[in-house]
């Protein structure tokens, strides 16, 4: 083999890979939007065969011939091949591992899950899922030690989703959070709570939709490269840095609910539109990690998205769209609003001071699953009991309890961890940031640009360059969870005027 | 090899072939319904690799070599088994003769040639056009010697659509109807016109929409296995038995158009629904032929749906979606309306007796153009010359001229003819059916399932188990294009009164 040819090959392989995963996405998505209700056997033996052409290729001699050949060849690389040498030999070494007949499997159980869950949780029903889960975590149980035997199952998942990160660190820094927050939650507790009433008039879902737009348009996405679409669960979707699909979802009573997935969606679509393009269609594309990523989406949601300068700043166009509704209500009674403060069910309708108990949680019977100390038939009665004791709620039913994420039905264990994490390095982004840039003078003018400017520089632009503790170290230094905490200390001690 | 290893290695290969173009299908279908502009390229480096996949499962010497031992095995084998072998075999030849490069920048041309004719139909402007219309035209000749060199390269295109179709038939199918339907035209133009100024009426399309589903629901399309979406051109995507999506285009001034396009893709869609499941995931999956398919969707569309007993039973019903639009209007008066003949510009919204002019000036430019003796750039010239000639109309400009239709930009040369052949098919279908049903008594009652019942039996269910003539042939009878041109000269000279 020369140089030359092998890098035809490199090329050609990861243009392979980023057919079949392209073409899985486009089924996907078809699934969660648009297609019929009956429809998921023939999209799960397309994906089946797809996943198995992907791991075809990773097990094949000549892949991991052309890629030890590559490593003999370190020199004559550049610093975009070599990494991208180093990521497929990871993901060679890690898939080769799988058995072919598993991986198609695991990738046809998936497609059905999304199906079974649905119904679930339409019908509160975790009987149905139970045994659906059960495959899906003993395949990722089973998983893990194909990534790494030496590790415990659960640390080898956590490490798939954010390179490094370990139940020990997550343990210190959720136990930090436990420690400085839930004294501020008791407080505010203590104290008048804050009017949030107009939050749930009836925004008309023709209205929201509008919004939407106008809520893409501030946050600068170039519609030519993106859409927003609607699902049960919102959620981002890249094909490329050219292609980048957003979904929400609108409930006819809660205004705040669909701005902020819009919010928080469009942070994860303003990372992948702001990769290098020289990286689409090989290894490089795309965000680099789930920390990373929420680290993006949890910016633009909570720190920008929540912050009075921006409420401020749009408020008068969020009043032009729902006159009726809030007309008697001003910048400052909508920022407090939507910054309301209150343990409750769901996840994804948390507060930015409660969510990462939300998180805490999930991460506690993740852990135990994946640990084999939790059968999941139990899983319910944990769930229940931990909301009691960390956020002292009752939880009705599965429904507003542990069926209300898709992640679990789409075989994601260990990334929930990633929306705390993203959170902890947003807050540390935002520091550094204020130091280069005149954040709030721009936020106050309802420019996000010089601020989605500087995270591309920082972060976006290097899509899977480096590794994920290289951006968030050069973004946000070393990391530092009480940078976090004493954001979220200081701004809801504010917000309810709390000494 | 024994023969049950053989035809394992049968079913994967089929699978796998099922799941390549389920791919595409999705891709193409994202593309044209929810994709943002500027996204091609990402799709057609996928779609590309996708075909080159496909492309390259048939190059294979394993997949020759299994055709060849199961054609020696073919005594062995029941009769689905020899039909799949059959088609393979066909499709094998015909695939292994054309190079990969050139079918994997064939499948990238037409992603980027949807594209660009919809800006250059957008703006009515050929130029931007001709020189993808140049490279699609000079694949498709290109393409017709490799499928069989022997005959006439229109020819060799025309047979991909309908097995066993020439130009000399057509000559004489499309002469025949010359023959009888001019002297017919040229009558109408002598009388009253109908009056069907209330159809141009403002219908919005939100109230199109729920029209539509009503008319799914006629049909009788289960909605747990279909979609109806929209698209600038409708048209019809199978992906398997139990998943058909079909799409319309509204217009708010004219009714008839969106209603027709569902009821015509709705019998697209019938016959897919319709097949023998068991054929999912390989090759006797989905509809035999154009020309068969065509004869669905235009049996639905004209023969049942153009009909004063179908219009009688669904007009209470029609009105109550429109009854401000509709309160002075008769049932007989709908009736002739949307039956109404009149020389006109657009194929998709012309009227059944001038329908198949339009097929033949496509029919006469396609056999120039793949017969080398037209040149793409002549194509507007040629096209408005013939409109002229054959329909009395003047083409103002090339976007209701020969921009109009998506089939060259989708690279489908000798599709066109199909159209005119499926109404004569359908025509003979409906006189066999009379015989053994009580069409008009069923229709009468808006109960169209033993219409579809009978289809299923005769045509549908059998997918792609039998030769499209056979098919024909036991739903019709031996061909005779006189049953369609009495049928259509029957029909419009009672609606006219002609003598």
């Amino acid at each position: 083999m020369d140089l030359q040819t092998a890098l035809q090959q490199l090329s050609a392989l990861q243009q392979k890979l980023y057919a079949f995963r392209t073409a899985s996405s486009a089924l996907y998505l078809d699934g969660v939007t648009v297609a019929p209700r009956d429809t998921s056997e023939g999209r799960g033996v397309a994906l089946g065969i797809l996943a198995g052409e992907e791991h075809k290729l990773f097990s094949a001699a000549e892949t991991g011939e052309l890629i030890a050949y590559l490593e003999t060849q370190k020199e004559q690389l550049d610093q975009e091949q070599a990494r991208q040498v180093q990521l497929l030999r990871r993901n060679y070494d890690q898939l080769s591992r799988i058995p072919a007949d598993e991986y198609m499997e695991y990738a046809q159980l998936v497609n059905q899950a999304s199906d079974v869950w649905h119904r679930a949780k339409e019908t509160s029903d975790f009987a149905l899922f139970q045994p659906v889960l059960e495959k899906l975590v003993a395949f990722n149980r089973k998983f893990a030690a194909y990534y790494d035997a030496k590790k415990a199952p659960y640390d080898a998942l956590l490490n798939e989703y954010e390179r490094g990160m370990t139940m020990d660190k997550l343990d210190l820094f959720f136990g930090k959070l436990r420690e400085r927050l839930v004294p501020v939650i008791r407080e505010i507790g203590q104290v008048e709570q804050i009017d949030d009433s107009f939050l749930h008039k009836v925004y008309p879902i023709e209205d929201q939709r509008k919004f939407s737009d106008y809520l893409m348009e501030v946050l600068g996405m170039d519609r030519n490269h993106s859409t927003i679409g609607e699902t049960e669960h919102p959620f981002t979707l890249n094909f490329s840095s050219q292609d980048v699909r957003i979904t929400t979802h609108y409930t006819e009573t809660e205004l705040a609910f669909s701005m902020y997935s819009v919010i928080h969606e469009g942070g994860h679509a303003l990372y992948e539109l702001g990769v290098n393009p020289a990286y689409d269609y090989n290894c490089l594309a795309g965000g680099v990690s789930m920390g990373v990523h929420e680290s993006q989406s949890r910016f633009y949601e909570n720190l920008i998205g929540r912050s009075l300068p921006f409420i401020q700043a749009i408020y008068p166009r969020v009043q032009s769209f729902f006159p009726e509704q809030l007309k008697d209500v001003t910048a400052e009674q909508f920022y407090k609003a939507v910054n309301k403060a209150e343990p409750s069910l769901i996840r994804t309708e948390a507060d930015e001071l409660t969510y990462c108990f939300h998180v805490m949680i999930r991460y506690e019977i993740e852990k135990q699953l994946i640990g084999g100390t939790l059968e999941v038939k139990d899983v319910p009665a944990v769930w229940n009991a931990l909301y009691k004791e960390y956020l002292g709620v009752d939880v009705p039913d599965d429904k507003h309890g542990c069926l209300q994420d898709s992640h679990w039905s789409g075989g994601s264990f260990g990334y929930f961890p990633s929306y705390a994490l993203g959170s902890a390095y947003g807050a540390q982004m935002l520091r550094n940031m204020e130091q280069e840039i005149d954040v709030w003078g721009s936020v106050s003018k309802g420019d996000l640009s010089p601020i989605t400017e500087w995270l591309k520089e920082k972060v976006h632009k290097y899509g899977c360059l480096l590794e994920p503790g290289d951006i968030v170290k050069q973004a946000c230094g070393d990391f530092d969870p009480t940078v976090y905490t004493d954001y979220l200390e200081d701004k809801f001690r504010r917000l309810y005027n709390l000494k």
